[in-house]
């Protein structure tokens, strides 16, 4: 049997980052806490809390030692003013924003100095775009999954970094349709990661028999590069844990692709190769 | 009979500055050249050899007299290597190029600079897009009227001064759609006096019983105007000059409409209305 491991594999850079600095400030110091998940995935979670970091979920449930307490920012961002509601009320604040995600704040931030409406093709409720509107004047900025009319003399659209690019454009030429504008600035802002993962999807799946994506069931991200997969093919599953494949009878199959969502841990992927040379 | 005429007649703002200035330097100078046609209406073209200003055609045709004369550049603006032929071959050269349209080589330039590769939605052979494209990098523009596909990190769509916005905005978002791109700019590049024109020659065109279009017929602004007259009253009418209202029937016509294109003189407007407003 061969397999083929997609080269971007594990967590991104973004959230690798995090990780580790996560679990540095937990070997160091007592009481660290995490706003929000670091990634959607529940192993991940049971590992961190398991090395002493804690969780908390919102601004009106703070933890009660908060002003002994270190809080991280994970990967995703959030708004300014709860960034300083954090900053009042725990001893320390560690942003650990995803500096790939931060670009595309400050990207936005200059647009909008520059006179600029921005129209972010997003998410409403995903926490990079919560993020992103908190982070410049919520005012100028309208953030939408279907295009539609603005009437603005500038008009800059961006997107979140996990979008997908084929879908983005057309989104952005929709707009350039149906707008009123003198100028209109269209800025790619897909991470680079997701980009080759989702190109790798294709590729891995037109050559593989099976395709097994590993990642959290709520992982958006890991969620889409099945999709992708079983638009090419047909033998796509998506798990969450080795688990799930002890029932499937892998015997007459030559080609397998792997794939792993950006939030998928490397202990998963290991557990399932080796899973897969052991058992053939 | 009430007779509407257009806000915005007769020369344009960059047409009328290059007629008026010719015409100047006709009077204290002898040798008085222009590169090519002032505007393309013959009554134009009469009034200004009559006042001693001669015309040539072609840089390999030279007036044998060049050294003793003056050039003038019309307000399309020409290519930097040939406005450089003209400054070597004429005793100097007088550049006409309207502001308008010299705003929009600067910015090309400079959006080149940038690292952008130009689209100019235009006519390949229009005095303006030669013009443009001769004063930038020729090998970093396209110059097209159907969208295509292109590839490039950094992409910029301009447009002919005098084309229409709506079509330029199809256009452009049939680029986004089918291009690759990192940054695309969109860049309504359309001189302020067309869409003001175009717009009154709708609301004319509907308000009006008859509409009559002064100006060349080789004028491609007028025949525009008459194109969109045509569009909302059928009983348009495009006219060089009054003669040819001399065997229609205005008896029972109540309101006239008058539009002109932006090289249409302000003497063939007048001989229009006063031969309206004798007749009823």
């Amino acid at each position: 049997m061969e397999i083929r491991l997609a080269s971007k594999i594990g967590f991104c850079y973004g959230v690798e980052r995090a990780y580790e600095k996560a679990l540095e400030l937990a070997k160091k110091n007592k009481n660290v806490y995490i706003y929000g998940d670091l990634v959607h995935n529940n192993s991940v979670k049971d590992e961190l809390v398991s090395k002493n970091i804690n969780f908390f979920y919102s601004l009106n449930d703070l933890p009660e030692n908060s002003k002994e307490a270190i809080c991280i920012i994970r990967a995703h961002g959030i708004p300014k003013k709860d960034k300083n509601f954090l900053k009042n009320n725990f001893k320390s604040v560690v942003d650990l924003t995803c500096p790939i995600v931060e670009k595309v704040f400050n990207y936005a931030y200059n647009m909008q100095k520059k006179g600029f409406f921005i129209v972010a093709y997003g998410k409403k409720d995903h926490a990079e775009m919560i993020g992103l509107k908190g982070n410049i004047d919520e005012k100028k900025i309208e953030i939408l999954k279907n295009a539609k009319s603005f009437k603005y003399n500038k008009l800059c659209i961006i997107t979140q970094t996990t979008m997908d690019y084929n879908n983005f454009k057309d989104f952005a030429s929709q707009i350039a349709k149906l707008s009123e504008y003198n100028e209109l600035v269209v800025k790619d802002t897909i991470c680079y990661e997701t980009k080759i993962r989702e190109k790798e999807a294709k590729d891995i799946a037109i050559w593989s028999e099976f395709v097994i994506i590993i990642g959290g069931k709520h992982s958006s991200n890991t969620r889409k590069l099945y999709e992708i997969s079983k638009k090419y093919n047909n033998n796509s599953i998506h798990i969450d844990s080795v688990k799930e494949l002890l029932y499937i009878d892998f015997s007459r199959i030559k080609k397998i692709g792997i794939l792993t969502g950006t939030s998928t841990p490397n202990k998963s992927i290991k557990e399932v190769i080796e899973f897969l040379r052991r058992g053939f």
